[in-house]
């Protein structure tokens, strides 16, 4: 990596959290300038505009966050678990921005539907593999138990984070968990052979 | 009403849906005064700041959301039946403001967290008294219900708005409706008295 890339990775890394934080519109020049110690030039010689430096920091949290989300997952091999362990994992860059890149902001928007859509196809992929294993039902329709587990995550954050209390959020992943177990885990077969004995 | 306090409420009537769509820090001064056709001096006479101007706005928003929900309720008199009235009124408010406001502007902050307890209770009360009606099943907890039934909308209008369908906002209802069937409705008392006569 040359010097420059390392100055330009080491803004974004220092303007991720203002941008998570405050937004694109709430983020001045000046923020960004005592965040990382840099003045104007020095950051625009980096990007060519505050939307690029924004698009970048989002790219930049949204994989920070997706990798805490993944790790240790390769060592599960029940697609539910699976499913079961993306759940806890906490806080989600996507919320504030998604809802700020709504309007007018279209690269940023850009990049919060791509990650969205990447997230999606993910958890689509776990749930896929889960029904060819038979650890899943059949019937389940993966894209939409994909966004069901997105949405009520994301609507149960915002709750949360407008109630200041964990109690939303904590009460939307035992929902779904309970819904993964009954609705979603296919019986399993040593239990089938069970009760097809004691019968 | 005096003209100041029409003055007063034209403003916030035509700021409210720029605040709805660029958001608190995203609405320019410039963008106020072409809305309102008013200068500076002619908005601020008015408001004592941006803060206030927004806040009053958001309220104005929030009530016209809340009413259109609310609309028609009253003659419906079974209360999951107005649970699932409440789930096919479109839009929300509260989504961005809850969002923006999360960091650095407590005064918007304050107003949508009063909202969504207001909201909350309104439907907590809803569902309380369907369990004194003996409509809703006797076990089911209000509070969480209502949280559940605001988590999924709002999360699930995060993602249409994202991916600019309304598809998963429609499986939310979906979700939300056959959850409602099956898990909130108390069973009928005539189906009960007919399966007893039938045996």
């Amino acid at each position: 990596m040359t010097k420059g890339e390392q100055t330009r990775r080491e803004i974004v890394r220092k303007a991720a959290p203002l941008f998570n934080q405050k937004g694109f519109a709430g983020t001045s020049l000046s923020d960004l300038m005592e965040a990382t110690g840099l003045q104007k030039g020095g950051i625009y010689r980096h990007f060519s505009s505050k939307e690029e430096l924004a698009a970048e920091s989002f790219d930049y949290a949204w994989q920070k966050a997706v990798s805490e989300r993944l790790d240790g997952l390769d060592e599960l091999t029940d697609s539910v678990d699976r499913l079961k362990k993306i759940l806890v994992r906490g806080g989600c860059p996507l919320l504030n921005t998604a809802v700020e890149a709504d309007d007018g902001n279209p690269i940023l928007r850009a990049r919060a539907r791509k990650a969205l859509q990447a997230w999606t196809a993910r958890l689509t992929k776990v749930i896929s593999e889960g029904i060819k294993e038979r650890q899943i039902r059949p019937g389940v329709d993966s894209l939409k138990l994909a966004q069901r587990i997105i949405g009520s995550l994301e609507g149960a954050l915002l709750i949360s984070r407008l109630t200041e209390s964990d109690a939303p959020l904590r009460e939307a992943r035992e929902i779904l968990d309970e819904y993964l177990e009954q609705n979603v885990r296919a019986p399993r077969v040593h239990s089938k052979r069970a009760s097809a004995r004691s019968n």
